[in-house]
């Protein structure tokens, strides 16, 4: 036993030592079971994205709830998960180094072996042809689903929709070594636009240039396969389009600070915070107090924390440390249950969440989940 | 050998699969012995802050190269530097948990088995109790070296200088279990102000609460002991003050975007960039690149990173991804290196950094240097 592990099965949330990345399972797997109604009551199917929370035993979860599989970012978070029984996995990203594609090749044997399935994007006809020579050399019994990446809005990765993401579905369909899947969209700036209708009209444009790729693929006679995307922020919005088969959610599961900044919108189911980070005051002068979490223990990408059931506020941080202002400041010793500003890079942060049953206040430490793809980069 | 490892000793950088944390040996060990020579030449005791590098083969590198020992932030961070190898070990924070204090009585225990010592700050008559109680506890083989932490104007932990600073003192020789060491005095803030003039009038500032403690503790009949404290972007000023006997500067050995920002100091001598992440462009549009390095590879503390020798910018970070703009846009497959904006909480996202001997355009990896306290929060 590690002597700085956090805590023991079966004991009290008290003992639990800080800081230390908590799970709420109780509202975890209420935001769980939500999710997976939805997608069924939708007729959609669920592919949640596991960089949130890059753990084996949470994605085994979801599949058993009624996802088809997840999906990752990275080459390295396959790897991880598949090593841990996860068998149905989409990278969901562009990977163009031809060392990076053997090993997506090898995976995507080992998978279809043990009986599971490997995807992959793609958003370009350099990445086509590398992947292609990666699945050619890793000989015929090697099976992989590709999905055309489109750009509709992010700026980030994709080949624009329309003529261009034609093109780019010919080049992939000219390769007998992959398979066509699909179409990959992915607007991930709408997923944090506060107002409800902001969001509305974004995806509203995305589904429009998905229909128009899907549109000019069959006038070409091409099957235009599962559309795959959306996030927390808009799934239902994707879900309604006609257009989405599958959404790709991840965050659903803990929430966080800038998820609880978007307005709600009535079309999507309200999720619950299932993530803290268990803190305590170490230090206090008359106008302030300091934790022992700072920016090692949370992200400061989407903001600072927020302080749970308190009107306190984390007015700085620093690598170890967060100073907390205003009213009835905390004494030395107190416990204090933070709400991260963005969940992924947090748990990424962390070797493994303490998951608790019972609540914040009496709860038990019911089991350690492993963040098993923690600093899976590659 | 985990699939998703960087690079092999004896590979050319070329080979290194991105994203990883490269380390150039060359430039690191010219600003290890440049703040070697500095504190022999100043005649002040150099004790590196390891919350930087969390990397103990690094730390016997310093001590090697004349430092007294290192300091951490956390009692984990010790705890697994003790364990390989790193005797000498100074916790400049505030612990203030019983289990905590026991771990640092247990250890304070075996590092002065060993023929080492371990040392820890305190701000509060709590802390001192408590402290205390765990070192009694551990019985009388067990010696701890308490430096009395003074806010010297970052506002976060420690006590006032002044009366209240001699008052704690007091506390602290009150115990048999303790022996009272001296002053902590660190001034973060300080460290980033851009002007070599604020900066020298700050820590003019911070050297006259501290002479003024220390002569009231004279007048009361106590000897200072030693004053520690100083960062990297001040520490000449410490040195030169006449107050301070040891200097605490960690992130020298690496540099980072943000501390480059600094106008210079003629009293300081200058150090080179000798922390990198390697990254490949993975996507491409008539207006910008996206590299396969997100804030998942990179802290964003303190801004987005810049690209090593190149007019790109990176506009903008997601999790596993930065979006480039700017002339020249790179192509598919090109490999950038990013200087990080802070090099601790980006050290803190890898298990592991590369070590490269002879520059990043034709060196070889010479050694892989494992983060051993990564994640070490507690």
């Amino acid at each position: 036993m590690r002597p700085d592990l956090q805590a023991l099965v079966g004991q009290g949330v008290e003992a639990i030592d800080t800081p230390a990345l908590v799970v709420d399972l109780d509202a975890m797997e209420r935001n769980l079971h939500r999710m997976a109604e939805f997608s069924r009551e939708h007729r959609v199917k669920l592919r949640p994205h596991a960089k949130m929370h890059k753990c084996a035993a949470l994605a085994r979860l979801q599949v058993e709830a009624g996802a088809v599989g997840l999906c990752v970012q990275k080459t390295a978070e396959a790897e991880r998960l598949a090593e841990r029984g996860v068998t149905d996995l989409f990278i969901s990203n562009q990977v163009i180094a031809p060392a990076k594609l053997a090993r997506v090749a090898a995976l995507a044997r080992r998978l279809h072996a043990a009986g599971g399935q490997l995807a992959i994007a793609v958003d370009s006809a350099l990445g086509v042809e590398r992947l292609a020579q990666a699945m050619t050399a890793a000989g015929p019994a090697t099976q992989l689903d590709v999905f055309v990446e489109l750009d509709v809005g992010q700026h980030r990765c994709g080949v624009a929709p329309g003529p261009a993401a034609v093109a780019l579905v010919r080049e992939v369909l000219r390769h007998p070594a992959l398979r066509y899947a699909g179409l990959q969209a992915y607007q991930g700036s709408a997923q944090h636009q506060r107002s409800a209708a902001q969001r509305r009209a974004t995806i509203e444009e995305v589904a429009a240039q998905v229909a128009r790729t899907c549109t000019l693929l069959r006038a070409d006679g091409i099957e235009p396969g599962l559309v795959t995307g959306a996030g927390t922020g808009t799934f239902a919005l994707e879900a309604a389009s006609g257009v989405f088969g599958e959404l790709q959610a991840g965050s659903y599961l803990f929430m966080d600070a800038d998820y609880a900044l978007n307005r709600p919108d009535p079309a999507q189911p309200a999720f619950e915070h299932a993530l803290y980070v268990k803190t305590q005051i170490i230090s206090r002068s008359d106008d302030h107090a300091v934790c022992d979490a700072g920016h090692k223990s949370y992200a400061v990408d989407s903001g600072l924390p927020l302080v749970h059931g308190s009107d306190l506020q984390i007015t700085g941080a620093s690598d170890e440390a967060g100073v907390l202002r205003g009213p009835a400041l905390p004494a030395r010793g107190d416990i204090l249950w933070l709400i991260p500003g963005h969940c992924d890079p947090t748990v990424n942060l962390h070797d493994a969440m303490v998951g608790v049953r019972g609540g914040l206040a009496r709860g038990r430490v019911e089991r350690i989940l492993a963040v098993d793809a923690r600093g899976a980069l590659t």
